[in-house]
């Protein structure tokens, strides 16, 4: 019997470069339901998310991590997690994740979830913060500012916040699209947005500023990490499409400062020409990983057909469910590993070239792009 | 061996959601061609649907429902067509095609097909209809109005036509593209653009009574049916991206009115995704499946890496040729049935939800959603 | 065993409808590198296009040309390549990709590749020239000329060019997007066109002068060939949607003169559509096919969905380094091969029809479509 990839790979670290924190109690079953999809709650005539790819990787996959049979029914599993309680399921499902770096965006919720250093007690291993760009803005704001003052505060608070960061994070597709005009905006501008942005109230979505934080972002120099591709009700996802940051791509590669396009599904042969053709252009299926489930491997083999494999990266995008974490590393190792088996059986590469590859997709580009060594 | 999913699926009945009527005479060859596909004509230099997906799934299929071997030639297929009339050959189809319940699209050329009526006679089985909100706008045109008279006209008509009706189809797509303004019109723009096209002549093309009849559709509260995706010349495939509809879902979701896109093709990974998050929308993949033939597996797997399995319908789009609804429900179920299948082989779901999932597909949902019982 | 669909197969000739010339000295290491992917130079933290599918593809296919192992390092190819000499790797490949009839785009750095003479001489085949209509239109502004008698130097220079041509380019997805006028220009903006573009000097990127070559060229009939979907950082890859030539398509649908869409990938499904409904459309999956390697098989299939099997074509757009043409063939006929083996397999078709598509995909419909013979 031929080796398997996965037995020819040391046993590499495996970092997990875009993920959230945890819920801390117990979900309700409605609740669950809806951390399940991006909709906001069932369908109707009985659609559910359970009924759905994720809702059946999840029955496959997580019960018998709580010491229950693969496949069981919604109701027994749901009362299950409540009796072993929330820290100890969240315990399992990160341990049983295989994950052992975790680079958390903290800027979705974060009074809700744990934190990086909570989600490092309960998995007993390292993580580390990407900082949202939005919510640094945000804080300026409810903090109080000016339209004058605003530009040099959200200086400052960067440096601050990026001091111990290893990353940053856009979510300028969910706010204003991706086709944004792509040059740094005047100060001027930014000034402007700002004072628009301080009458009207609400959350950012002002492209001067959107496009303020980016280039500070650029010359900070940290991995950018774009929001692209699926996620909630909230965003269009046809202005979620990565080719739009195109001439964002042109304007930025000389800089020397990777742009990370994040999730990308159903644009990810998409982010596979960027991440070809942009030399700073990292890409990641994380998020789709765990919804698509067994169809992963047809997700990831699109996104390689021209992604080189130095330019992928793996990510669970988990947010809130601990069941996440596994989910988004089984279906994704399980599918990178069935493609570069296969690979070796076709004789499209050796077992050794198949076994660096996997290497660096499961946490050495990541170590080296974040410099986490 | 192991049972497969279909026997383990009780007999349920098999609901073709969108269809449309019958040529009631032999078409000549060339007419015959054209039904094949949405093009207009035979492409230069020798192609012809006949050389492509659908005429090979025809050769195979087709030919033992009248007696010749499978794979016969053209010629001798048509010729044979001709000998057992086209009474024999539309009955004969229709049986085969194992659909115990037609809803049927009444807008497309209704005096030149066979009529819902029909269409229950010949397959000995029930036929219901969905009407197209541009046929009625376009026959009360041809009835006589004025501009001031219209809206409220065409809200009559719509009120006695859709008394029997289980649904409403909508063209905007052939029409104006999806890129429509998503808000109900005002009573002013939908008489000025009345004025307009009274003044004008021609088919229905002018997006406020488009809107006017889509919203007038929410408030009555059948499924509404969108052609989505491919169609022939006569649309910009570019502008039927179901995504475009995005505001106009938005707008709708709490109205309680579902939303079915038809087709979708090749945006079907677009509408898995408004399935998902959208908890009115509804998806099927006909029209596309006989096309694509022995691919249809590969669209469907793609359809539902996020659409939730029951927000997924089986239709055949079948019109004119009544193979088309042994190759929309053959291809279809074929694809179907593997897909589950191999699931089940691969432990991604039980043969219990497997059967689940597939009598809701097959009618389950459809009965439902149309209020069939 | 079942007869495989390539033993059934004629030894037809095999038609590279699309490619170019060869480097005539061997390229060091960087520039060979720039020659494998579509991007500028290696990628930042180590990426390279020798660990991407195509490099995966040449340490596969081309080692053993250059009597090397299958799979040798790149360092150890690139010796042997410099130890041989350029003119016999030239050689070898060109004879080992099976090629017999090369139509060569002679319009992109004429000066440093080899002519289609050159070509013809080094395989021991016969090669015909494909004319860049941008080219023609920069050389008349190279040599001098008015922007009142630009028009009529270029309808001359055409003229003189095409005599001996087989077909004709058209790169204005690089140079302005696909979403141009598709209406001819008139005189009087053809006119004030070039008067912008002498004066402000430069490459072509003028709509009313592209529209114009391109309708001169419909007139003159010769097959039209559209750069369509990826190719290098100079593009925008959303405005190379084939789709987008939609409204050009109808308006020269009646004319007689054929296009022919390159490339096409990720839009390959959409130029499936697109050979589908307009009868002179055909498409190609060149390029593509030695970039995706071991995936030229679902590309293939994708493509077929909707494309008839008569309006499919053979291109290795090979450019450069002759490891191209092998490559290119190589990916394609493998993946053509097993599609219509698995077909015949499946029963979707029989081996006499597999047989038939074959021929006319690697030359016959070539053969007709540029009037080889």
């Amino acid at each position: 019997m031929a080796a398997s990839v996965r037995d020819e790979s040391t046993a590499a670290p495996l970092v997990d470069h875009h993920c959230h924190g945890l819920l801390r109690e117990n979900p309700d079953p409605a609740m669950f339901e809806r951390h399940l999809g991006e909709g906001d709650g069932p369908g109707l005539h009985g659609a559910t998310p359970w009924n759905a790819m994720l809702g059946m990787g999840l029955r496959r996959w997580c019960p018998p991590v709580l010491d229950l049979p693969a496949h069981s029914e919604p109701a027994e599993y749901l009362h299950r997690r409540v009796e072993l309680g929330a820290d100890e399921v969240n315990r399992r499902f990160l341990r049983a994740s295989g994950i052992t770096r975790f680079l958390v965006d903290t800027g979705l919720l974060p009074d809700t979830i744990t934190s990086p250093a909570e989600l490092a007690a309960l998995s007993g291993e390292r993580a580390d913060e990407v900082v949202r760009l939005e919510q640094v803005a945000e804080e300026v704001v409810r903090s109080g500012t000016s339209a004058e003052r605003f530009a040099e505060q959200v200086e400052d608070a960067l440096a601050q916040r990026l001091r111990g960061a290893v990353g940053v994070k856009s979510i300028a597709a969910y706010r204003i699209g991706l086709d944004f005009d792509p040059r740094p905006p005047s100060r001027a501008a930014v000034r402007a947005a700002a004072d628009t942005w301080l009458h009207s109230g609400g959350r950012l979505a002002h492209p001067a500023i959107h496009r303020f934080l980016l280039w500070r972002a650029v010359e900070w120099g940290l991995p950018i990490q774009f929001h692209i591709g699926l996620g909630d009700t909230d965003l269009d996802l046809h202005r979620c499409d990565p080719l739009l940051l195109t001439e964002f791509l042109r304007a930025t590669r000389s800089s020397g400062t990777p742009v990370v396009l994040l999730h990308n599904y159903p644009y990810h042969r998409h982010v596979g020409y960027l991440a070809h053709v942009f030399e700073h252009v990292f890409v990641d299926i994380g998020l789709a990983a765990h919804h698509v489930g067994s169809r992963a491997g047809a997700v990831l083999a699109e996104t390689t057909e021209l992604a080189p494999f130095g330019k992928l990266l793996f990510a669970t995008d988990a947010f809130g469910l601990a069941e996440l974490y596994l989910l988004g590393s089984t279906t994704f190792l399980r599918a990178l590993d069935r493609f570069l088996d296969a690979g070796v059986a076709e004789n499209d590469w050796t077992v050794g070239d198949a076994a660096r590859i996997r290497e660096d997709i499961t946490g050495g580009t990541a170590r080296r792009l974040y410099a986490l060594d």
